[in-house]
């Protein structure tokens, strides 16, 4: 009698020796039944996964993980297809993160329509490499139809302009990249380029490197000017094009997150004093921050970009789609003017990870980055690789293209509006409750927010109101030493709350720390909420304040007695006891109130 | 009556205005019914494309590709997702490249497995951020073992090693890169780093910049040492890493492709004669260059560098799967004492485009990009995006992860075992034709040659002979200068002859100019297949070369006059004319011998 331990076995040695069983798996099976069996049984884990009750992140610790994960060496033996798709079902898929729940609002990730596996399929299948006509043929061609679109809606010249340009090999209206940081990165290497270029006697930055650029033009440096918003991407750049860390120069914000105009310009003024010491390469606009979702004032940044000869960059990662409704373009006034813009598509484009844009209104600005090989981008050649930072790239910009055309500049209205109606929603739903503080004034879908018992607001406020009036400097100073350690304590509960909140794992936000809310200039630690999944609704908003506000009523008691103690050491009155007993009666009214 | 256009219109505003629709979009339907349909539409799509008879490339031409893609504005309306497809099928699937057709052995680019596409359905569904564990659970730990396999492959340090740091977040033993260029970018920028560290009183490189570093440490310049063959990446990675590309030296490679190491200790001699204005940042060894598949002598290569204090990069972005075979082992000797490895999983690891890896010897290596940021990565935090260069990254390395499971090292090992025989089978055809001459020795899976009747290879021998011979100086330059004159002819017609192949279309190969063929330093226009794609056999390469052998037949007659005259200026016998009719019979012969 056959085992089936035997069957096995035979099964696995046949598949262990036959270079003709390998060669089939380079063929799409010319039946397509097994691929569609597959296919059916990757649906049902992608539904299961996606329907499956429990937590957003999964229950497993990362230590299980570990263990989980922890050979050491690759396998030597074939595996069955279906046994692999198994093993990753009972892994990976069932120990993702939830990323498309309703309920996670954390990061700029949400749910992706679904035609966008489809494109990942053909993308796959045809599996062309961007870098070269050779190896990407049609695709070059929706690349750069993309990249023009963009173009347009940013900077929106001439149809004629587009014309000319749109397919034209000898210019790039901009690059499609990994992601948001490569996006940035291109801008500030184009920028660095165009402030230390070739001349007479000297190679340019690019031949001769930075030190020798700086000698040659007579500069001890050249900086960037961002706000103190910008994204880290931006000093990962000038760390990684030899400008230094230190010379990214961070200009504070106002309340509502921008970059503060006076300060600039005080900033500008002092750079220039310095007598030309320093080079300013590069000032960036934010159309979108990451943190609070707020746009600077790009058309006085890019003003000051002119005056002082730097290269405008917008950092438009997070918010340039949003161009694509025509109600959103005074918020970005001035991006029309840039020198560069940087989108992402998998945030409000809503594909799957990971795609960067980024256009250039000088379609010659590429050509500071343009690069020849032999073997494979030759002069004069129509490679889309002379003008990119990356080698080998997918055409992953097929996503984008066909999302521009299945869901339409129509179809993203109605999806940016109802994320601002969420944002609205969640904003309100947050007020209303009353044990949370909002901390920013939503411009694209971000609100940033902490939990603090109304009783407390209220005495912060007092506090302030009484810190404001007071003519007793000593009494001023004591009442902020006061609120800075509440706001301490306050900080301290709020990283508690969040990681009780990744605890229960019903719902997600983020967390950050601010300096730009009106305790400034301390900083503030702020739950954080992106609002554009299309499939979370109000209902669900008020779950997750629910949820949050349960939970921070729990923690709660274990900070009654240090806030007690800071809100009052200065009321002599001796009130705050009472002052606490009225905390907890707040928090046990909105547990009911039902948000 | 209804009419159609009416119901269509009816349609087409119902998805107009319609949020619901939208919705729907982003949830994986209930039932599978429409994907799966879709499915079905696309696999036909793919095998319409795969089966297709006719040219690689497809035969419209760029202009009329122009005129395809050549809508300026972003569309308003929304696509029903059918109509998209169907644009897809007509526009863009059907002028892509056959990158896997096996006819097709010009690039580093082959079929992939169908599994692949799975891999990407996965991938997509799950759409993890691999920059932070709130963004990315399983995922992370998929990439670290992945990273673990592939760093054991190289370095092959102890289990013990593998179990402690395989899974440990506080150490990187590697990143997942969008591509090989990201891979060496970010050696190279940890090599920059360790080569200006911080110390008392300076704030290190990446903080003060490539000026400061050099001033502080004393240096005029920082270097990068590679073979003439180094990828362009380098030069990339030069110039964005502020060192300028003039700081690449590039070390003549001997008749092998491989740096030359008396060269390389001559250079490194003469820069420390320059009493330490010189700082030798890295050393990279290739194994596998790109133009020629050929292996550095890496033991040398790291001997040197140790030597010198410099960091030991090897781009093994071509060649680094093949240690998945033991038998290749010994060609990579010296790699294991790499500081970094970088490697390509869309070359020989047979996935989709693109993903790159670098893999550090020591662990804490990549602490020195290591970078946080409050909202994304928190100080302390397991979060991946610590030490990459991109931020948002995809969940590719789920692809090699699978891939080495179902494939196996066993199954990688009859993939090269194949790839092997058909550069073998290929240099054969080719030598047996006669009327080509292959370029170099392959190691990995590349061969070079061009096209060359039989009698003018002859003639360039005989002409080569007597310049070696000859004892009169004036005569062996007129000689030289015979041969210099030849070869630009053949040049000439082997540059004609791939325009001539990539008209025809019905096979494909590269084409690059090297400078360390026999005829060195002049340089050679060669044609390059690159020999992996599984599904080609010798019957397939027999008839690539006699197509090409054909192709050149027909271009020869142009080429003819001029070579006649060339080689038999010298000639003084007169007796060029003879050897010319002597060429045409040879190709006749050749074509019908049928190779």
């Amino acid at each position: 009698m056959v085992t089936k331990l035997e069957t096995m076995n035979k099964e696995k040695k046949e598949i262990k020796t036959n270079l003709e069983y390998l060669k089939k798996l380079f063929i799409m099976p010319d039946s397509p039944d097994k691929f569609v069996e597959f296919g059916h049984e990757l649906l049902e884990m992608i539904h299961d996964f996606f329907n499956e009750k429990g937590g957003i992140h999964s229950s497993i610790s990362l230590p299980e993980l570990s263990m989980i994960f922890d050979r050491t060496a690759i396998p030597d033996e074939p595996h069955l297809i279906k046994d692999v798709l198994g093993e990753i079902k009972e892994k990976v898929t069932a120990h993702s993160v939830k990323v498309g729940n309703p309920y996670y609002v954390g990061h700029m990730i949400s749910a992706i329509p679904y035609f966008m596996i489809l494109m990942e399929m053909i993308i796959a299948a045809l599996n062309q490499n961007q870098v070269k006509i050779e190896t990407a043929k049609a695709s070059s061609f929706v690349e750069r139809e993309l990249a023009g679109w963009l173009h347009r809606l940013i900077f929106n010249r001439s149809e004629r302009y587009y014309q000319k340009n749109i397919q034209n090999p000898r210019v790039a209206l901009g690059n499609v990249t990994s992601d948001g940081t490569i996006a940035n990165l291109t801008a500030m290497m184009v920028a660095r380029e165009k402030a230390f270029p070739s001349e007479e006697g000297f190679s340019g930055i690019r031949m001769a490197g930075v030190d020798s650029a700086l000698r040659h033009y007579g500069y001890e440096r050249g900086v960037i000017i961002v706000s103190t918003r910008g994204h880290y991407s931006i000093r990962k750049a000038a760390n990684m094009l030899g400008l230094g860390e230190e010379n990214v120069l961070n200009i504070p914000v106002d309340d509502n997150n921008r970059m503060d105009i006076q300060r600039l310009h005080r900033k500008i003024k002092s750079l220039e004093k310095e007598k030309g010491k320093t080079k300013i390469i590069a000032i960036i606009g934010i159309a979108g921050t990451t943190e609070t979702g707020n746009v600077d004032n790009l058309k006085e940044l890019g003003e000051a970009a002119r005056e002082t000869g730097a290269h405008f960059h917008v950092d438009a990662c997070w918010g340039g789609s949003a161009l694509l409704v025509d109600e959103y373009r005074p918020m970005f006034e001035g991006i029309e003017e840039a020198d560069s813009v940087s989108i992402d598509a998998h945030k409000l484009l809503y594909c799957p990870m990971a795609m960067g844009l980024v256009l250039f209104r000088n379609e010659k600005d590429l050509h500071y980055l343009m690069q020849t090989s032999n073997y494979i981008i030759r002069r004069n050649s129509v490679d889309m690789g002379r003008f990119t930072i990356e080698g080998s790239r997918p055409f992953a910009s097929l996503k984008p293209w066909a999302s521009l055309k299945i869901i339409g500049r129509d179809g993203y209205k109605l999806l940016f509006k109802s994320a601002r109606e969420n944002t609205d929603s969640f904003a309100n739903i947050l007020d209303g409750c009353g044990n949370f503080e909002t901390l920013n004034v939503p411009e694209l879908f971000i609100v940033n927010y902490r939990f603090i018992p109304q009783p407390v607001q209220e005495r912060i406020f007092q506090l302030e109101e009484e810190r404001k009036t007071s003519i007793d400097k000593e009494h001023q100073k004591e009442l902020a030493r006061h609120l800075h350690k509440v706001n301490r304590i306050i900080n301290a509960l709020n990283i508690k709350l969040h990681k009780a909140i990744r605890m229960d794992d019903t719902t997600f936000v983020s967390r950050t720390t601010l300096e730009s809310t009106r305790y400034r200039p301390q900083n503030i630690v702020v739950l954080r909420a992106v609002l554009t999944n299309p499939l979370t609704d109000r209902d669900i908003l008020k779950e997750i304040v629910e949820t949050q506000n349960r939970i921070g009523g729990e923690l709660w008691p274990e900070f009654e007695t240090a806030i007690r103690k800071a809100a009052n050491r200065k009321a002599h009155s001796g009130e705050g006891g009472s002052r606490n007993a009225e905390v907890g009666r707040s928090i046990a009214r909105s547990k009911s109130r039902k948000v």
